[in-house]
């Protein structure tokens, strides 16, 4: 199939060079001309603007938008919404919030034009080959037009069609809010091991985990790979930052009122650890000083 | 080679079909009729007590123990103690606390005996089939006497010798707080679906998720597996029973000072799971009607 490719960073890249692989005729933009240049040499058809693009798609024209959440994604989908025509079809691969995506949805269903919002997962690795695929949409017979692209660039059993517009942003939140928590957790078990009695081998143990336990995943697996690198990840500081979907999956939680506790505190701990000093930790040892006089850390 | 099962409950007998399975002899033991039928039907010998399961092995008497950790683990070492000579070979694949593995470890240690603690983890399905082992032991030398049995009924990579006597039964310990926090986050998402505006065939998800995403693992196949059959788990109630080893990885993170709020947080949520109502939720309503004149739900 011919479609387009706009955005062509970690995951874009990886998907033009999976699509291509499975046979798929891609035409790819992004505004930095490097990496329109790798895209050129996985062999997809390169373009000056989004115009091009569209001018380049047999119809219906397919156009896959694998931009960062929120401007980027959103801008550029508006532009499509104003050149693309009735029965065209965008998908949203990126990780836009599903109410952008409710929006996306709306914009282009005004104009007769077919939007898809497909959450991404399995990481650059995934996004190359083999890759994890969510995917919403209200047409649900349009659906089939693209299947083929996403059984050929998916994991055997590895995509779903997820129901309504939104559903497929949503589900892919959710799976980032789970990974929080897992995440999490399997951190804090390394860290009780390197404070226990004993002498462990970080590698060794996420390996064995990796193999028969109950724990088994590609999460262990990654961890395998890190300590593997670095036996006590001495080179990185334990900094968590965050892209988004983990909050949105807490907010998402606190409007519907589900308890939640461990992805909010895998997210809290997320926080704290951007931080080198906290107002929490000075407030409380000030209201010891001031009730027991126990000793504040002055700075 | 000729080993002895003691217990024979969903690990055990498990376990003495593996090890059948992988050519050794097994001589077997519980205090339950049937279960020993069991283990003859899977062609082990069986036996009336301990001292008989002593005399039928050659030396040096290798006795796995695969028994409820306290009580019905602790006595049967200590009574192996008593029985087995200097040289023979004791492992608990028990769940035992580490602190009581140090204690056998201690034991047996002053008769000669060679203690080893495998932690053991994979589920009925990997103690009868491609099983999950952690074991530590003081003596690294005789662990290599039965390392070849590991081997056989071990997934490959699947065990681990992981340093001095009780280092086995922590990092078990540990593996199963890690899998309390994993299993409480894949359990939160899924609440959240179920609560979302969109409509989600939950073992459509867990199956899709199974398949080349970053949460894929062998928890996320089991719950396609609960879905599966039945679909919104209609037949069971939310009650969160524990069997210790979460506790006492948070007992451990406690008395390491680790924070663990995801860990702490899992076993928590079990604890609130055993409860229909709460003292917390008295008092706190209590509270709330006090200074705010807010309704409490009346029993």
């Amino acid at each position: 199939m011919k479609l387009a490719m706009i955005g062509l960073g970690k995951m874009g890249i990886n998907l033009t060079e999976n699509l291509i692989r499975n046979n798929n005729e891609v035409v790819a933009f992004d505004l930095n001309e490097d990496a329109k240049k790798d895209a050129q040499e996985l062999g997809a058809e390169v373009t000056d603007d989004l115009q091009s693009v569209v001018d380049k798609l047999p119809q219906p024209k397919i156009v896959w938008v694998m931009l960062p959440a929120g401007k980027p994604a959103n801008t550029t989908i508006d532009t499509l919404s104003n050149i693309l025509s009735k029965d065209d079809i965008v998908i949203d691969g990126g990780n836009s919030f599903y109410e952008d995506s409710l929006t996306h949805n709306e914009i282009l269903k005004a104009k007769g034009i077919i939007f898809f919002d497909a959450g991404t997962s399995g990481g650059m690795s995934g996004a190359n080959h083999d890759g994890n695929f969510m995917i919403g949409g209200d047409n649900k017979e349009a659906f089939k037009i693209i299947e083929p692209i996403f059984k050929g660039i998916a994991q055997k059993d590895g995509y779903l069609y997820t129901g309504k517009a939104g559903s497929g942003h949503y589900l892919k939140m959710v799976h980032n809010g789970i990974e929080y928590g897992m995440m999490q957790s399997i951190a804090e078990g390394f860290d009780v091991l390197e404070h226990s009695e004993f002498e462990y081998d970080n590698e060794a143990v996420a390996k064995v985990w990796s193999n028969g336990s109950v724990i088994r995943g590609w999460l262990m697996e990654l961890a395998e790979s890190a300590f593997s690198k670095d036996p006590k990840l001495n080179e990185i500081r334990g900094v968590m930052h965050s892209s988004g979907e983990g909050k949105w999956t807490l907010e998402e939680a606190l409007k519907l009122q589900v308890p939640t506790p461990v992805i909010a505190a895998s997210l809290m701990m997320r926080y704290r650890s951007l931080e080198d000093d906290t107002v929490t930790g000075k407030v409380v040892a000030a209201l010891r000083n001031e009730f027991g006089g126990h000793d504040v850390d002055k700075k």
